[in-house]
């Protein structure tokens, strides 16, 4: 997850100390050996041969707002592991087959799982860590464990969705704005609302507190996309990780891009943007400013303070304890870069 | 599914009329629309453009299991239709990925999904299918629904784990009979296990009852798969749809063969089987003639026998209706092509 500012939530720490040990026990208890040897490697756990090796695996940002939501519900984060370690193994599934199914071939600075163990294995360990996933929530001693699961089905499933809209989306040049935010939607916001809810949901809270969390959630995946998108354009790589233009370059039909497309006057963009040869990097500089030009900046800005303005309110109306909201609230800023 | 006689147990086409309209309602209502193209054209209900079609969809004997544990519980057959449809989806979702896995291109005389789609939309197709299982079952209004998802999450990972296995296989020569047995209860025998039983546990049967329908289930799918094994090296292709030889030619290490292989003096085949370039059709006999001579044919069928017994036992165990275990055994020797 790509974020604009360097401060970390402190909630970040506290998760990651519950929500690795519960990660590493679920793939060690459900998936079978030659799986759980392909789950080690790409939660940075073990190298490819499964010797142990300590490497960066990410924020765990996703897990730590289900704690969060946990805490919502008046329960101890603890109480909310389960879920927190079902979303984040919802993601890797996500990020398994994603890898294969674009052919990248690093994550997080290390050679992604398929190019090592081969496509077919990394396919079975996707599959395998979503089943281990629903297993995990289905197994908890919780009265919320069946509606938690459920819930989260229905945002795999909206992921799925989006995942499909956005490969249908590389054959269209007609994509609408609004086409593009609804698939983001499904793509980011689904998870991320199942994130911001699960650990409520799993401990039985209230239907309105879970719908709170959720729509909180929602609003900031979007944000989160929006802001994303914009750094994918006119990030600057030293504070973001990000390279300046990386979009651009492989002409991915993000956010900013498509408005700017639906506006008026863009044939010179639409020109560069859909045509086969690559992009050299005059060319590159020339579609950052097409794309401002057009408004799709502008835009894309204005989208997320809206989503941003939309989850705050969200927290508002939400009742929970003043030091949880203030918990969320400092992710949402994390995340999206904006004051919240 | 292969099998070795004509007559078709009566339980398939009651199964049909029930599990057909709740495998579309469940594709209709938790699929988005470019997730729903795809599985609508692998269960073979359109064609690639979503014009509707009737072509022959598979005869749908895993499905028509589950009602009929619905009945051994004492219910009605349309009460385990959720189960049903549930087990038929994981099945198709791991069709979908088998075949991307294994660059098959025809299924069931059609080209299969991801020739037409794209790895990448078959892949997510397979993902949303395996998602829907699980939300069929939890949105079920039924006392066992929780413990009938858990289940169902316990044999698709022992199937994953079993795929997995296999795979690992092509990359070994000293396989043994008893870990290849082993695989193929977790390939096949899992989610036939769950097939014969998942329909009482969603009923909230005993778990007595459950764990006798889970172990005929058990034994039964091994059965399957030795009979399988045989009919793809020594089956005629007239009666069974499966060429002789066809599982030689592409040196799949199917039971009979690696039984071969472990026994004393299979220098010969093991010679043949292992080398690179492609057998002609007087080496694939050749190969046929050894298998048998080291005693693979003998072994397989003898373990065949042994599950086919093991599998009468769990029945006569169950308490169940008369009527019912009598459909039971008439799958299991339409499945078998033994006498049970």
């Amino acid at each position: 997850m790509t974020t604009s500012t360097a401060r970390l939530p402190s909630a970040l720490d506290r998760g990651r100390e519950l929500v690795q040990p519960a990660l590493r026990e679920a793939v060690e208890h459900y998936l079978g050996s030659d799986m759980a040897l392909v789950a080690r490697y790409h939660h940075g756990w073990t190298d490819a041969e499964g010797t142990p090796t300590d490497v960066w695996t990410g924020k765990l940002v996703r897990p730590a707002l289900t704690l969060l939501s946990a805490q919502a519900a008046g329960n101890s984060s603890a109480d909310g592991t389960p879920a927190a370690a079902a979303v984040e193994l919802v993601h890797n599934f996500s990020l398994l087959h994603d890898d294969i199914m674009d052919g990248d071939t690093a994550r997080r600075g290390r050679a992604t799982a398929w190019t090592l163990f081969g496509a077919p294995s990394a396919t079975l360990a996707g599959n395998a860590l979503l089943t281990t996933a629903t297993s995990l929530l289905l197994d908890a001693e919780a009265v919320g464990a069946r509606s938690a699961a459920a819930s989260l089905m229905s945002a795999t499933q909206r992921m799925i969705n989006g995942q499909a809209t956005d490969i249908a989306f590389e054959h269209r040049d007609d994509v609408t704005p609004a086409e593009c935010l609804r698939m983001a939607g499904d793509k980011t916001g689904a998870l991320l609302a199942c994130a911001c809810s699960l650990g409520a949901e799993l401990a039985g809270a209230e239907a309105a507190l879970i719908g709170r969390l959720h729509a909180f959630g929602e609003h900031l995946g979007i944000a989160f996309q929006l802001v994303d998108d914009l750094l994918g354009i006119w990030g600057e790589s030293g504070r973001t990780g990000k390279e300046t233009g990386a979009d651009l370059r492989v002409r991915k039909r993000t956010l900013p891009v498509v408005a700017a497309l639906d506006a008026q006057g863009s044939d010179e963009l639409a020109t560069l943007y859909f045509r086969r040869e690559p992009l050299d990097e005059r060319e590159v500089r020339r579609v950052a400013e097409l794309v401002e030009g057009a408004g799709g900046r502008d835009w894309a800005l204005s989208r997320a303070d809206h989503h941003v303005a939309a989850a705050r309110e969200c927290l508002a109306e939400a009742d929970l304890a003043e030091s949880v909201r203030a918990e969320f609230l400092e992710f949402a800023e994390f995340m999206t870069g904006r004051r919240f």
